[in-house]
């Protein structure tokens, strides 16, 4: 069998073995149906039961309260960029987005095209590499929502805390570091994210939004884009892509079963992050994280070397003991070792050394 | 190995084997890269190459024309109904729309939300069961553009040849029959199909579009809804369904390599539906086809038996034999056997034993 690497791209990002495994085993014939889930019908009990499984699933594990929606969309985070205005903005209100990244930077300028949108809070001027204290957040008490993007997966900083935004229904896009810790959700009115970080391929987007919520969303709305219908028709408002929510199903199965829950995920979590960290904060400056310390990721772990040539050499290498796919975004730059749920530990334990041995060499 | 059965459901639906065994045999980890199709990064010289050769194999397949674009979204073909008004329609001018089914029906309720749209044509006071004559059509040569749907999944009925629409720009939607035929792509000004019938699994659309159109899409629009913008990021807007891409590349490479293009998957095409027509036709009245015969579609047959109880019994009879989801949609109700590209001829054989057989002992 053709040797797998460890994968460090922020996404799409590894995905569990044990999950990879059961989908080759059964990509051909599902046992007793006969037909791929590649092929099978969206309009049969065993995709009813898909559906029923991945949100139990995402129930039992965020402890989602009974007046939630758990929705399955296509079209990625970008998409909720537009939907979350088009259906939560109300007339004569504003939406107050908390900066902190290229990603909740271009959902405020999205939110722009569809009414009054500001940014709370906008950490540009340290290069984003900070969130906000409590003082920061100075929210109009008035305004239809407050936004925030959980992790920044450029950057590098993640809430693991919610930003203090009064009573305010909550949005998070959580695309990059959903289902990596417990969440109190009574805080939230919204939560959205796209799969191919932690919870399965590209190709799926998972909205869970308070009922009351629904009632924001008009008939005037695309059809496709509207959260009520997709409510009304339990996600099967037309064919859902049928193969990537069921991949959703074995990696939820999985952090429950194999994992034993979102407890002991960001257990799991801070271990392995602080490998990294550790290794950076022992380097004497060799190596230079890009957030601030409160503030740093438990997924992307970004930082830099002394210069572009050894920067270089530190992926050659890397790459030769099967670490792949370590650039930082181009925006950033330097190193980015995105270490999402399912990156083995032994892994990141191969990476921190190798950064021990790399730094030992220059 | 599990037992592959013959799967005649209208979508999504079956896969070439090859295809399937392909994508099985790379699941764990692509050859070389070590990482598997559903979780590698869409920003890697893997992905581009299989960006590249999909829209290279619809170009020759297709035969598209240099000012056509080629773009894949998600969302399916109910996002494409809005998508198309969207951008296509033009201030002060309307839309017409060619109504023969529920798919063309529920398009143009969809468009009427964004401006004025009209049934040029409309099969409702016949069930759907026909396709317009060239007398049918008065189209508004000042409209935007003029919309058909070219089979429709839930009657079974079919385009064979483009509607006469003067020098409208021609809007198709294809989902249920793109690539079973030629097309003559001059005729077109913009075609969409969601993949999974003839193409691929659910979760990814593609839209061919001719250049000229895409100065109609405004800056207004939400990001991710807007034809130009796709066009200028090569489909990389976000993070594409990279493994439904995957798997159309594959699709298109059997269709290519193995089927030798679409002259000899239509010869193929009309060759299958031609051996449950003539069952229906010599069948004396115990199998009713719903379409009209000159209108029948090569994707979708849908007939009924003369009663509920021998429907019952017929259905059984077929699950035993390995012929599955032949239940037609409860508007029609009925049998409906779709027999898109990748149906084999000898599941089609079975099943038309299976109706003489059957007829014989009722």
């Amino acid at each position: 069998m053709e040797k797998r690497v460890y994968n460090f791209s922020p996404g799409p990002a590894t995905l569990p073995l044990k999950v990879l495994e059961e989908a080759q085993r059964d990509l051909l014939a599902l046992p007793g149906l006969g037909v791929s889930a590649l092929e099978i019908s969206h309009r049969c009990p065993w995709f009813d039961k898909v559906l029923e499984e991945t949100e139990a699933n995402l129930r039992e594990l965020l402890k989602i309260p009974a007046n939630f929606k758990v929705l399955f969309l296509q079209g990625g985070s970008r998409l909720q960029f537009s939907m979350v205005p088009m259906n939560l903005l109300q007339e004569g209100k504003a939406a107050e987005y908390v900066v902190t990244g290229s990603w909740s930077k271009m959902a405020l300028d999205e939110a722009k095209k569809f009414g009054t949108a500001k940014a709370t809070y906008d950490a540009k001027a340290t290069n984003y590499d900070r969130l906000p204290t409590a003082g920061d957040l100075k929210v109009d008490e008035g305004a239809s929502y407050a936004y925030f993007t959980s992790n920044e997966t450029i950057q590098g900083v993640q809430f693991l805390d919610e930003p203090k935004t009064g009573s305010l229904p909550l949005v998070c896009d959580a695309s990059s570091d959903f289902l990596c810790r417990p969440l109190p959700m009574d805080r939230y009115g919204l939560i959205y994210s796209c799969a191919q970080k932690n919870s399965g391929p590209a190709g799926v987007t998972t909205v869970i939004i308070r009922d009351d919520l629904l009632g924001r969303s008009t008939d005037k709305l695309p059809t496709m884009m509207n959260y009520a219908l997709y409510a009304k028709e339990k996600s099967l408002l037309n064919t859902p892509p049928v193969f990537s929510i069921y991949i959703m199903m074995l990696v939820t199965r999985w952090l429950k079963n194999d994992i034993g829950g979102l407890d002991k995920m960001l257990a799991h979590n801070k271990k392995k992050a602080a490998q990294l960290y550790d290794v950076i904060d022992a380097s004497g400056g060799f190596y230079t994280g890009h957030a601030q310390k409160a503030d740093r990721s438990l997924m992307n772990v970004t930082f830099k070397l002394p210069d572009d040539e050894k920067q270089k050499a530190f992926l050659k290498g890397a790459e030769s003991r099967g670490l792949h796919y370590l650039p930082g975004h181009r925006s950033v730059g330097g190193i980015r070792a995105s270490i999402y749920n399912a990156m083995p530990i032994e892994g990141v334990q191969l990476l921190a050394d190798w950064m021990k041995e790399f730094q030992k060499g220059a």
